[in-house]
């Protein structure tokens, strides 16, 4: 029996700098939270690493959680959303593209529970975001 | 290029009133955490649904989050262990069987912060427990 559906979501490319800023990193998962409207139980749990490291966040939901990894030192941040109601799929590449400045981005959507699970893990997209930041490499 | 492993484990026909029972599933995350050292960062998100309702338990670690979600009423339960730190592989199958009473035990193990990520999704076990309780139904 399906209990829930997970997202996966690694995202690359992304800019350093916003992979570090923990206001800019609040206002993406407030974003998530609010359109799929998620509830969130008690307070969310922040951690930033020392020096140049990342952030990671998770959130406690009615839902299930929310969390997320940032590693500036490769450009790379990867989300989960694990969600027992039914919810409709946020739209990460464009999301994460215009916050974070991901130029790649991949979601892999899992059913979680199901006995049978050979035919869960499903692909959802891979999509390579065409930077108009001339010079910038991936 | 990777950032971490994260394993995603279902556990089917566990016990129900196990899946309710907050120290003992406090007491599993504990050996999870004792056995594979991890560091536990700040203090753990707990949250037992009312009446007949589950658990769900989140921790932030240094080396990224274990978290699990019960659901008493179909004797599931769902774990995940996302470490960026190499780690060796939990005995899932037969620890949960042992603490939580898990008939069946699925281990995925995914890698995260690939961009190429269709050899990435490796299914390590299914494995059927066998009961030894007579006339229990999964």
């Amino acid at each position: 029996m399906n209990v829930g559906t997970e997202w996966l979501i690694d995202a690359f490319g992304c800019q350093a700098e916003s992979l570090r800023d923990t206001d800019l990193l609040k206002s993406v998962c407030e974003r998530i939270i609010h359109d799929l409207d998620l509830r969130v139980v008690g307070e969310p749990l922040w951690h930033k690493f020392a020096g140049a490291g990342g952030v990671t966040a998770i959130f406690l939901l009615t839902e299930s959680h929310l969390s997320f990894h940032t590693y500036p030192e490769v450009g790379t941040a990867t989300f989960n959303l694990y969600c027992c109601r039914e919810r409709p799929r946020w739209e990460w590449e464009e999301n994460l593209q215009a916050s974070i400045g991901a130029r790649q981005v991949t979601v892999r959507e899992i059913l979680r529970g199901q006995t049978a699970i050979d035919d869960t893990v499903a692909l959802n997209s891979i999509i390579r975001i065409e930077s108009e930041r001339e010079g910038r490499e991936l």
